[in-house]
């Protein structure tokens, strides 16, 4: 059997009232129509009984707002970014939104994909986390009015709103930290890459040689590219103990490259911290797991998922507001591997 | 300056046809209305010349398709079904499919906003990773003809469609496996859950034991809830110690479970294998970094995950198809932390 779907006039007629008034109840206007509230309660009532179903797409396009977020992530299979998804998931439930997620796979291409089909799923606003090579996307939002915050990346270039950490300061305190303990030869691996938050660890681990009065060499920074990440870190790693200035302590700058780096530094023997001290970007469970626990650089995931969205339902409210530019504070997290360095006698 | 949105009567005037052919050319529909190829071709690259925006959400409300699948996974912070929503992502996108993504978080109630927040949105149809508690959920879907596939976790019950793994026969071999190696008490550790493939993951491993002819221990088992993991586990993991059958080896029932039984063990000082071995459902990067590489029931996620969105789409063209009820069979990879026990002299 094919139930006829409820209608306003349906619940208008069981309350004895009109569909108007209908109306403004189940959109949640009774008190601009000044409705009593037992005569609203009523009508709610019915419309619970009759199982009544806004139509909300129909809804949607008659108030131009869809109470959905879009947003779009770099990479749904990093735990980074899985679980700033869901802080952000999270906080945007607590102001009625929902949250539509979409993965970029740090690809440009997929990320303006993305962005289109956000659009003509008609979010209201945009969370992201941008891919290299997006800048173009970001200005053609800004061009459109669309309301939107940048979360962990942005571009310096673009007065948009952000809510990102401060990479060059939290890769001078890692860098520093390791010297405090000892190190004196200190490697980088990085990615290869234009985005800004990326070039600004790899300045903040030089400027903290510099502070440590340690002459930097050229093949203890590595810059890898996304696709050939196990191949170069491999190829880096050589390189750096092949030096006559061998590193005795390593950064890493994300958790991925972290990942790939154990992984070789485990199979050719080497013994953490003793062998080479490490400290990595980004919390995981891998890292306490390790025979060493990995000291690492701690975000502060959740207050950049939670200030993002605030910054988005601010920005929903009153999109005149001057753009929020917010750059939060790393801190890094000492653990075994890399205590202390044991002086050779 | 605000742009004028470019109109189908725009595009008609440039080319000099008619209204009604751009629509069917713009909307896929030159073959049934017979339009020249030329023709077509011309309305098309004057659309892209003038930017023509489609209006999808009206379009959606005549078509009644959006080409959008909703995917609600149990949790995104858990990096199995985040692994998963790439890989069904993928594999929408080939066909043309567009994938929304929400997380339960294991809540019934969550799932059920979910559901309504993507019926709302007008999905075409659903691929769920079901939490406990949501049989009633997934009637509803079934009495609405909405069409659906269940992921990983199914109800046996209900006959819907469903790709999941045979927990039963991998939990079995992860025994099997261990008693070949020559350990002879084995615990588990599972969630307390009314679903399915945990049930079925307890009775494989029992009936492992009774294969083995090793007489099953109450202290060997412990079902632990959602929330509160960490604190059942010490006591769990303590009691199998304390056994006068003290466990030799240990099987995790998830990822979840494993990353935090292995903390309480390696807290307590305890040396995979020798002290106790180990084999764990749900392959992860934190099993392979562990000194001791974690042996690991390898789930078929790419095919599960294909599988899921395969039958989907072949539903959504012909919803009156029989459901498909596929299990998967997983495959035990043997490491370390269950390497052949070395005898005690």
């Amino acid at each position: 059997m094919n139930k006829k779907k409820v209608s306003l006039k349906d619940i208008a007629e069981k309350a004895q009232v009109s569909t108007a008034l209908v109306s403004y109840v189940l959109n949640g206007k009774e008190k601009e129509s000044r409705v009593g509230q037992e005569i609203a309660a009523k009508i709610k009532e019915i419309a619970r009984e009759l199982n009544y179903e806004p139509n909300y797409l129909a809804k949607s396009l008659r108030s131009g707002k869809t109470q959905t977020i879009g947003l779009i992530i770099a990479d749904i299979s990093n735990p980074f970014f899985a679980n700033i998804a869901r802080i952000v998931e999270d906080e945007a439930k607590k102001y009625g939104y929902t949250v539509i997620i979409g993965s970029s796979d740090e690809q440009a291409e997929k990320s303006w994909d993305l962005i289109n089909v956000f659009l003509n799923r008609q979010v209201d606003g945009f969370v992201i986390v941008s891919s290299e090579n997006t800048e173009e996307q970001i200005q053609y939002l800004m061009d459109k009015n669309v309301a939107f915050v940048l979360l962990d990346r942005h571009f310096p270039d673009l007065p948009t709103d952000f809510v990102s950490l401060d990479s060059y300061k939290a890769a001078f305190d890692a860098g520093m930290h390791l010297m405090e303990q000892g190190y004196q030869r200190v490697g980088l691996i990085a990615y290869k890459s234009g985005l800004f938050h990326m070039k600004e660890r790899i300045r903040g681990y030089r400027e903290s040689l510099e502070a440590g009065r340690v002459a930097f060499r050229p093949e203890w920074l590595r810059e890898v590219g996304f696709n050939t990440i196990e191949e170069e870190i491999k190829a880096g790693i050589d390189d750096m103990l092949a030096s006559d200035r061998r590193v005795d302590a390593l950064i890493f700058a994300t958790y991925r490259l972290a990942i790939a780096g154990l992984k070789y530094i485990n199979s050719l023997g080497l013994k953490v911290p003793d062998d080479l001290a490490i400290v990595s970007f980004g919390q995981a469970e891998a890292f306490d797991l390790y025979y060493c626990p990995i000291t690492y650089v701690l975000q502060p995931m959740e207050e950049l998922g939670k200030t993002a969205v605030e910054i988005l339902v601010r920005k929903l409210k009153n999109p005149d507001l001057e753009p929020q530019q917010i750059l939060m504070q790393a801190q890094v997290m000492a653990r075994n591997s890399s205590r202390l360095k044991v002086p050779v006698v």
